[in-house]
This record gives structure tokens, sequence and C-alpha cells, in this order.
């Protein structure tokens, strides 16, 4: 099992806005070669963070994906404005894991 | 669902043996109410970077186990030097989260 997380700091006044944007995204992901599922996960500690943990088959689904048009199609979907306080105060771009115990 | 995310960076070397210990662990926390499952993950772009990822029904769940002696019997099976070198490279001691969407 591969995982891709991103962690996202932005404004505490921009979150709703953020989930509510996970919550009616386009599913197109839902789709692809090797997806397994996409969890979103807000801190309880730090009110502006959230991170967005996706798990793929392989690494390979997860490379094939990054680089589809349905990938571009989802990002283009996020409202500028938000995409912008998202990017300024983005703490990590990405990270990626094999699940090796559990 | 609620999420406990511990981050671990270590030195190369000692990543398999961290690793080991996952593998052999008591599991004295399967038994705990409200667990629900954990994982952990290990980096394929940060050789020394393992994060263990538990989740929970609730936050109450969460916090009961953390003050068990259960959860102190499960750090103290860490071999010593192995403590030593995950204390001192520590990034992030712990991060709480509730799945939002998915």
């Amino acid at each position: 099992m591969y995982i891709s997380m991103s962690r996202l700091l932005l404004p505490e006044e921009h979150v709703a806005e953020l989930l509510d944007a996970f919550k009616n995204r386009a599913h197109l992901v839902d789709g692809a070669e090797g997806f397994v599922e996409l969890e979103v996960w807000h801190s309880d500690r730090e009110p502006g963070e959230v991170i967005m943990v996706s798990r793929w088959g392989t690494k390979a689904a997860f490379t094939a994906y990054m680089k589809s048009a349905d990938h571009q199609v989802s990002h283009g979907r996020i409202a500028p404005t938000l995409q912008s306080v998202i990017k300024l105060d983005r703490l990590d771009h990405l990270h990626t894991y094999e699940v090796v115990a559990r």
C-alpha cells in the first residue's frame, strides 16, 4: 500500500471553504487505476492545519494518476482565492510512504 | 474517526530495527476501547522518516488509552538504544486530527 500525504496550513477563516471544496469534490480520482481511498484530516490543535491522505495499491498507480488529465482537472476546480492562500501557507508539498506494518 | 500521528526521524541505519520493533509489537493497544487500527508508514524519499498513525472511534478513547498502563508497557518494551536515537531526532511529537471528509 502506497500513501501520499499533503499537509496544508491556511488562515483559520478559510478552513470551512477548503473542507467544503473537498466535500464537493469531483471524485475524478475515485476511478483511477489503483486508487484505494482519499481522506481529509483536520487538526484539533492547530485549526488552520488540514492534511490530505490518499492511498494507492502501488507507487506506479499514484505516479500515473499525478500525470493524468483528471488530476489537472481536479486541481483546476479549486477557487483561485482559496488556491492562493493555500499556496502561501503550504508547509510541506508532498510526502509519500509505503505502509510497512500494522 | 480520530487520528493520532507521530512523525519520527532517525539515522537510516536504525530504521530496520525500529520497523522490526513494530512488527513484533505487543499488540496491547489492539484490545483498547475504541481502538480501530495502527499503521506504520516508511518514507520512500527520506529513508530515516517513519510515521506511526493510529485510528480511534473518538478522541475520548484515544486520551483514555494514552493514560493507561498498557500504553506505558508498550513504550517500555522499546530498546533503550533505539529509544535514545528516536528521541534525539524526533521532528514532531504528536499530532491529532478528526477525519472530516472522504
